[in-house]
C-alpha cells in the first residue's frame, strides 16, 4: 500500500568538516518521502515558496512521489541553516527562517484522505492532529516530534500521542518528554502516554523499538565516509514506514525488518550533502546493505546451513 | 580450558544518585575474575595491602578463583573514589590512592606461565608486556588499557598492542588511541597497531567487535535499575573472555557469543553496587538473559521454526 507524508520541504544550509552547501534540498517530508518512494508509493504533503526551484519538484516527480499535495504559497521556502562539529555527533543551529512554513496549514484532498498509512512528519502538534482529523481511517500512523514542541506544546503533543501507532523520536527527545534519563523508563512512560509502540533513534549508536513487552535494538551501520548527518533521522524513519507500507503488515517481525530498512537508509543518507546519496540509490543496493545488517547482527547459529559468511563489505 | 586475569584488585567508594558506599571490593581483576568465573577456572594475578579485608579473599575463593597469585604486600590497598552524575554516564574521580599498586610487578609462577588464555586487565602497559614474557605458550591473549597509558606510555603500549589477539576498550579511548573520531576509521588504524581483533565498549549503546573484515554489534540490555556502572567494562571483558576459555574457540561465532556474554554480566553488575549482583549470580540467569539478547536482536526467520516469542521480561 501506498504511503502519505506530511512534513517539512526546506532549503538548507549545512557547514560540516568536510565541506558546505547552500541552499540544498531538505526538510523532514523531503527525506522520509525519498527514503519511503524505494519501498512503495509515496504522496507529499509540504508547503514551498515562490523561491523553490522547480528542480528539486521534478526531482521529487522523478522518484515516483506524487507531489500534488506540495502547496506553493507567496513568499519565501522554509530555510535552515546549521553546522555539525568535528565528531559529527553535535549540531549547532545558525539560522532558522520559517517563511511559509510559518502558516502551514495542511490541506487533504480526497485520495490523501483515503491513505492506509500515514507519516507525520516534524511539524506543530496541532497540524498533526488536525491532520489525523482528515484521515479516514488509517491502518497505522507514525508520528516525529522534537524539543521544541514537547517544551512549548506539551498538551497538543499529548493529545496526537493517543492517536497514533507509533512515536519515532531521538534519545534527548525520548528523555525530554519523558522527564526521565533511563532509556528503558523512559520508554515505559511514553508509553503510556499512548503510542502503541515507539522507537527512540541514538544517531552513530542506532535505534531502539520498544513495545509493551518486547525490545528490538538495531545498530547503525559503522560509516567511515560520514558528510552530512542531516536528514538520517528522518531517512530512518521513511525506509521504517515504508516498508512497513510496502507490506501492510505492522506485525513484531515486521516492524523488525523494517527498522532495519531504516538504519540501511539512513547509513546510505550520511555519505553525502543533502539527498544526493539518498536519491540516487538502487533496490540492490538497499538489499545488499540489509544483508549487511545481518551479518552485523547474527550470533546464533540459526541458519547454521545456508553457512553464514560474516566478511563485510566496508 | 582455564584463563589467567592480571589487573588491579582496589576498595572503591562509590556515590551515585542512589546511594553511596565506602571501601567496597573493587578493580579491574574484581571484576573480570567474577565475571569469568561462571564460565571457566580462573586465576587472579594483584597485588592488596595489609588492610584488605579477609572477608574479600575468602569470597573470591568461594567464588572458585584462585587467588594464589593475590600478593599482600606492605601498606594500604589502592583506592579510587568517584562518583556518577544523574544520567550515569559521566563519572569524576575524586580521589586516587594506588598504595601498594603503585609498585606492582606482576611475578607468575609456573602454573600460571602455563596457562592458555589470558587477560590483561588495566595496568601499566610495561607491566603487561613483561607479564606476557613470562608466558609460555598462550593460545589467545586480551587487553584493555586507559587513557592516561594512551597519553603517556603510548610507545609501550604499541608494544605490548603487537603481541595480543584482541585490544578490548572504550569508545573515548579507541578515539584516542586511534586520533580519530569516526569509529569505523579508529578501528581500522587500531587495527593495523597489531591486534587481531578489537572490542569497542560503548557503555548504554553496547559494544562492537572489530575484525579485519568482520563487524559485530552486541546492545547493552536496557536496564532500569542502574545502581552502580563501575567494573561494567571489567564485566563485560571477563564474560567474553571467561566464554572464549571455557569453549577454547576464538572463532568468529564463539567471539560473537562472548561478546553476548559479555553483554548479560555487565548488564547484571550495574543493577547495584560494587560486585553484589555480579557476585551472586546464577548460570541459569545468565542463560535466560542471553536469550533476552536473541529476542532483542532477531530480525529475520533464521528459526522460524522455532516460533521465536519476542516477549522479553524486563
Amino acid at each position: 500500500m501506498g504511503i502519505l507524508v506530511v512534513g517539512s520541504v526546506a532549503l538548507d544550509s549545512v557547514i560540516t568538516p568536510f565541506g558546505a552547501k547552500d541552499d540544498i534540498l531538505g526538510g523532514s517530508a523531503t527525506y522520509s518521502s525519498i527514503a519511503a518512494s524505494y519501498f512503495t508509493d509515496v504522496s507529499m504533503i509540504a508547503v514551498i515558496g515562490e523561491d523553490f526551484p522547480e528542480k528539486h519538484t521534478s526531482f521529487l516527480g522523478k522518484k515516483g512521489i506524487d507531489t500534488a499535495g506540495l502547496q506553493k504559497k507567496k513568499g519565501k521556502t522554509f530555510r535552515w541553516k546549521g553546522r555539525y562539529e568535528q565528531d559529527m555527533n553535535s549540531r549547532t543551529t545558525l539560522d532558522t527562517q520559517l517563511n511559509v512554513f510559518a502558516d502551514f496549514d495542511p490541506k487533504l484532498s480526497s485520495a490523501h484522505r483515503a491513505q492506509k498509512y500515514l507519516f507525520l512528519g516534524n511539524i506543530d502538534p496541532d497540524l498533526q492532529y488536525s491532520v489525523l482529523d482528515q484521515m479516514d481511517r488509517p491502518n497505522f500512523v507514525a508520528c516525529d516530534t522534537m524539543n521544541i514542541w514537547i517544551e512549548n506544546k506539551r498538551d497538543a503533543l499529548l493529545k496526537t500521542l493517543k492517536r497514533i501507532d507509533l512515536l519515532v523520536i531521538n534519545d534527548e527527545e525520548a528523555r525530554m518528554l519523558a522527564d526521565c534519563s533511563n532509556v528503558l523508563q523512559a520508554a515505559k512512560r511514553i508509553l503510556a502516554m499512548g503510542p502503541k509502540k515507539l522507537v527512540i533513534k541514538r544517531g552513530e549508536y542506532g535505534a531502539i523499538l520498544f513495545g509493551p513487552r518486547t525490545i528490538f535494538t538495531v545498530p547503525a551501520f559503522p560509516v567511515e565516509n560520514v558528510s552530512d548527518p542531516t536528514g538520517a533521522g528522518d531517512s530512518f524513519a521513511g525506509g521504517l514506514m515504508g516498508y512497513i507500507a510496502n507490506v501492510a503488515k505492522e506485525d513484531e517481525i515486521s516492524m523488525r525488518k523494517g527498522m532495519v530498512y531504516g538504519a540501511v537508509m539512513a547509513s546510505f543518507n550520511v555519505t553525502d550533502f543533502g539527498v544526493h546519496r539518498l536519491g540516487e540509490l538502487t533496490f540492490t543496493e538497499i538489499e545488499a546493505r540489509y544483508r549487511e545488517f545481518c551479518k552485523m547482527t547474527l550470533f546464533e547459529d540459526f541458519n547454521k546451513k545456508d553457512g553464514m559468511q560474516f566478511d563485510l563489505v566496508y
